[in-house]
């Protein structure tokens, strides 16, 4: 059994902790957050203790850090991490400033850096990703991808989260290049206030058709809303040469209503905690394959920079309404 | 081309009466109904004429009969059609009198009969039929066969109709006699009024689970019920040794509307006219073979028979509560 | 009932005819084609006669004309019916000059020209557009246009039919303006040669994906293929403030295989003559409806004119990567 | 948190333990098996340790038993955990021999032994007998049940499993009396060995198709074959005066494929452990409710037991091929 701190006690530290918790090769020993209250209730839930972030990564039998805190303290944490000779599993991003993120790239060489990009390890993307590597539908050509939240944020998160394409495409930017398998070389990005004029006041858009250019010419294609108004609508589509892989939206039951009304059956699972639950587990045991030493991070912070630089360009993009370079 | 006549000019009367005129091998030559203006209407609208019995019978050029007057006719008029030397197309039920179809069986062996069966002749059930005899799931064991109504027809109907074993299971006794490949050797039947209570008043049933032996050794359950409160359902489910087939309802568009109630997505197509409207011109296209003399009927007088001794048994069975061999 | 003659005896012609000669409320009188045989043998299917187009245009007895000639000679044949005093029912495009076209624009502004875009008229897309105009998902805010081809025709045909964007996307801009329910103001196209290099050697493109903005900055995204690899992918779906709209591809059967192997189900309805049938159908009966006086053209000159503006600005948008004012 | 024990580390103990060991509200203290090897390792994994069984029931802080033993044990060890004061989850059945199940009933009264019918917390089926309470369907008519293993098992399972009846039906006889909301007043049932004629040497049938009624006339379908050859086949239909609901399989992902082949998606999840995840989960936490005082159990010793004299009737009816009054 691996030890392992976990730096962050809110929603998203919660779901890490109780599953490196529930992990058979890890045991949960320290958990971290400014808000003693929060760190002490999680520790006793999760059979851990309360610790300072110092406390913690000076005790030798940790070997492993979780860093789940706010956005803005990713890349500090991180990098005290490493240095404390710790592997590190990093909710993303790992930072708003791209400037920052490419500096620090040095660092996070050395193959012990694990960035969470939680949908590359949702059962059903994976497995349209094993099928498209299995030659399935021959070469790819292009690709779809849906996302669209259920209903927008607060107004408040929408103004310190970095923008729509920082926040929200990044994820989808990932898939792009992780099922494409090449990078991007170039974006161009459709944006609007459709939704909530309050969102644009905010300098914001909520609305987004994109289109990517891949470097050996495929063509993605991504949409994004901050409201969909039927859920969280999570859905991606390959086209080859020989056909098409689609990996479709979970479902909270099986249940169908047939009435003289035609058929009802039940929504998309809302939200990414409840979509995303399985992934979020095959990332901790991920993680332990890490600190096991029986494999290498899937997602590196190369892999984080890269979806960053594409964020910069479609924003660049939509504000000048032309096509942009990666 | 070869000319046909059509008797009986009532709602199923007009959809053979038409796909008899579309079709490229056939020519609509008289249209016989005891209500004149029926018959002149639809004889106008397919460019045929309206007349006799007697005079259309007479017509050397007539090569074909298609029977689709009212039920307690079809005997009569099939057995001056054979006599006249002509080829008949009947509608189901041959007639409601066992007995009667039994005794005049003789005169219909010579394969220019074809009862129409409209099920067989369903694209989907078709399809499914085939597979299974392509040996797709490996030998047949058991079968499941849907039928429910929309909704009951008037308590007038009822009282007329033979009661539901032989007015509308009947066309389920088929399904399983074709799929089966086999005939049945046994049959029990819970019935039941649970739908409307003044259908009991008119000794019938509305309701029935039904569990048929077939000869070798399969089973096979039949559902039916004469008020879905969703609409038409026809389904089929074949059970082999190496795995299922299910046909299942159409709908009248694929449309989707997703909200925060969940999908809602068309009911099935209500009622057999636009259920089975591609099984009709299917029929029609079979009976053109029948005048070419490119196929031989495969629905046969026999068929008629063999599903209306199945209907008399689950009567039986209903009755008694008890399994009763064919 | 309305006499009309039809002007080409090809693919699309033999369809039109026959729906024309089994409309209730129309007679086909004449067929008319260069090859008198092909003229021949469809007016004998049908019940009509073949003729020249002077002679068919002569005849005051016909009150419609339904142009279905090769594409080069709809213009020509339309303005011919339009002169004779007739109204006429024209395939797309109406020619493949847009200087031609808007030229000749003010001969049709009449209302009785009648432009074939077939997917209006499709039952799923019908219904779809009824939903949204129907207020189901409140305003519309985004459209997705999946349109693939099964195959691609061969290079003989792509070299004359004006290129991807004016042959086939043309279609889908139909569709964008009917659904939008207003013009598009703008046009990014990202296209390329992904399927057959013979392709580009013809000068054209065989992928695209396109986003237009329309005049209230709704976004409409496009997706196209010549070459599906999996049949006929035509699907919609539109995105609103309190939902979304979806209509699917129509399949064979309904028939499904299970085994260990998971379930396999039937493709998409492959091609546009089986996919469109119903669509053909109704088209005819709108037909009929204009020579009754009962409605007026629901598709007409203009907006064929506009369809085609919207397709020279996604080919010079393509071609110089940025976005293009319509 | 409340203290329990579980007895069995077998492959339903492990789930069981996992769970409650995850369980906020539970402690999972002991680990009871015979082979001490097994209990050592799943104490470890699970963060208890192991004991005989006195050495736990004597342990004043153990508040419940779970009881997932071998079939043969299970009344015993809930018999000696009841004397001890504790309340127990016990996996069903309590016991092949249905006269040694009633005659200790009266043991069992007092409200706190939890009978582990896992259906009924399955997600999909809680959801569709909720709907079916809530009215959505009107009065509840009929019910199909269909129940299909994917293999058999081992012919040396099938020789101490009490047979197909006892074994596997005995779920679907649960289902039925909850969904009904009343007591099954007759069985008919058809059996026969279709999948493997050693499985009749063994004196046991494979498959089952099984009609029962209701004290208040309604008509329940249930379905069973020992090997399905496509999965785990487990979906519920209930049809009412107003509708049909239905609860279909759950599937290993969404993915799809799309090719000239068709359509192929995923096989059910296969088999009860994996699509019973939920299911488990939700049952340690109805035991948790039980220990907190917050609930009564939903699924009594008495529910076992009128599920077992289904089963009993159910082979009489087979044996003797005529219906059997429970």
């Amino acid at each position: 059994m691996h030890a392992v701190a976990i730096v962050g006690a809110g929603r998203i530290g919660a779901i890490h902790a109780r599953n490196a918790a529930a992990n058979a090769r890890l045991r949960l020993a320290y958990v971290v957050d400014p808000i003693a209250d929060a760190a002490t209730r999680l520790a006793r839930a999760c059979g851990a203790q309360s610790a300072g972030l110092e406390d913690a990564l000076s005790d030798p039998e940790v070997k492993g850090v979780i860093v789940a805190s706010s956005t803005d303290t990713h890349l500090e944490v991180a990098l005290k991490a490493i240095e404390a000779g710790k592997s590190v599993f990093c909710e993303k991003p790992i930072d708003l400033s791209l400037e920052k993120v490419q500096r620090n790239a040095p660092v996070f060489s050395s193959g012990n850096f694990f960035l969470g990009f939680n949908r590359r390890f949702d059962p059903n993307f994976a497995e349209l990703w094993r099928k498209l590597r299995g030659g399935e539908i021959g070469r790819l050509e292009t690709l779809h991808i849906i996302s669209h939240d259920p209903a927008p944020p607060p107004l408040s998160y929408i103004g310190a989260s970095g923008g729509l394409f920082r926040d929200m495409t990044i994820h989808d930017f990932d898939m792009a290049r992780w099922l494409a398998g090449e990078e991007v070389a170039e974006v161009y990005a459709a944006g609007g206030c459709l939704v909530d004029e309050k969102i644009a006041d905010h300098g914001d858009i909520d609305t987004a058709k994109i289109i990517l250019k891949t470097a050996s010419g495929r063509l993605v294609f991504i949409s994004n809303t901050r409201r969909s108004g039927y859920g969280y609508d999570q859905r991606i589509e390959a086209y080859g040469a020989k056909g098409r892989l689609a990996a479709g939206n979970m479902r909270e039951t099986t249940v169908e209503h047939w009435s003289t009304e035609g058929c009802v059956s039940d929504a998309p699972m809302d939200f990414f905690l409840e979509r995303y639950a399985a992934a979020y587990v095959n990332e901790m045991e991920h993680f332990a394959d890490m600190l096991s030493g029986d494999a290498s991070p899937t997602v590196t912070y190369d892999d984080g920079l890269q979806a960053q630089k594409i964020s910069e360009s479609a924003l660049r993009s939509a504000r000048n309404n032309r096509p942009v370079k990666v």
